[in-house]
């Protein structure tokens, strides 16, 4: 499958070259074709690797992947061109963290609101997914890293875009998948980050990963 | 200890039961003192158990427990009288919960304020802990239960308070605790009983509690 990916920061590097390694070809967008961080992915990886503008993304992909910084997310998919999305599967792995007041960060996207949900109000004809937010990326690639088996939520209006993504998340390993309803359930999962980083300072980790444990 | 427990629902009773059996006295606290499950849970349970007005309780408890419906905390913790509480440990497992809206519930405090923070406001010479708000009572008096070792967290911005309670915990079976920091971090954990809901409900099961998973 064509993936595109917006964002080359590490998380759209290294979710990226777990997709190349998956088969899939991966073109990792930027503001501007040409991002030198791009450009040295693509010459380490080759084979299926390209790289372009956010807009060369979301045209290339069958499937799309949000990973920008979430105060950049907005803005990112717009500059793509709404119309490239239409149609599509577009999962949104961001968070709408907010460092202004220093660590740990807080959101600056209330309860009444998500990150999931204005992506989704930006691409309309689009099939929003959110999932994968609460975790960093090492643990997104390669779950049984945390020695256990965490779980993992999707929320979306689309059905068959939930399918899809819940097969991407099997194939990145994820055995325990939740569907949480429409995306407006992101309100309920991307607070998440607040404990996971809050846990990952006091613990001195950041390979930790949310599992609920019932007998 | 004495030990003061506002709110006679199923929290309050189970709690309180349990507290009973590790040997402390507990008062049961409600609007006015005769509430007929207030007085049927003295007679069951006898010896240590006794009932009363809020007043009462907060007046009784050398350490107070807050376990009314969110809706009903600040008004039950105001109607107790804010002196009772002065000095104080005072224990907030009470959740924002809103079901204006049918289920699942939202919350009424968004991200840039907490109950915990209202009720620290409302008794400024408490020391108030927020814990324990992201569980069912079942999971409260027995971690174990859910065949695992789940993640507990504490804050508060009174160091003795929090570790009176981290004590109390550690005598409920919790075994992981962490101390997130001041009485403003419940903005981080009090959103998790909206997961904590929406899992419950897509699994069938309310024996479920947050771990953290990390190699």
């Amino acid at each position: 499958m064509n993936i595109g990916i917006l964002g080359t920061g590490g998380v759209g590097q290294t979710l990226g070259a777990k997709l190349l390694a998956l088969g899939h070809h991966v073109l990792l967008g930027s503001r501007a074709a040409g991002n030198e961080k791009a450009v040295a992915w693509v010459q380490q990886h080759g084979g299926g690797a390209r790289e372009g503008s956010f807009a060369d993304a979301a045209a290339f992909g069958d499937l799309l992947i949000v990973a920008t910084l979430g105060t950049a997310t907005v803005e990112a998919v717009q500059q793509a061109g709404a119309a490239h999305f239409a149609g599509k599967t577009v999962i949104d792995l961001t968070n709408p963290l907010d460092f202004s007041q220093g660590m740990p960060p807080t959101l600056f996207v209330g309860l009444t609101d998500s990150l999931g949900e204005q992506v989704q109000r930006a691409l309309p004809q689009a099939h929003v997914v959110k999932t994968l937010n609460m975790v960093s990326v090492n643990q997104m690639i390669d779950p049984a890293s945390t020695g256990g088996q965490p779980d993992m939520f999707v929320c979306g209006n689309d059905a068959g875009a939930k399918e899809q993504t819940t097969q991407l998340l099997r194939d990145l390993g994820w055995q325990r998948i939740t569907d949480l309803g429409g995306i407006g359930e992101a309100r309920a999962t991307e607070p998440l980050v607040l404990l996971w980083v809050r846990y990952g300072l006091k613990h001195n980790t950041w390979g930790h990963a949310l599992q609920f444990v019932h007998a």
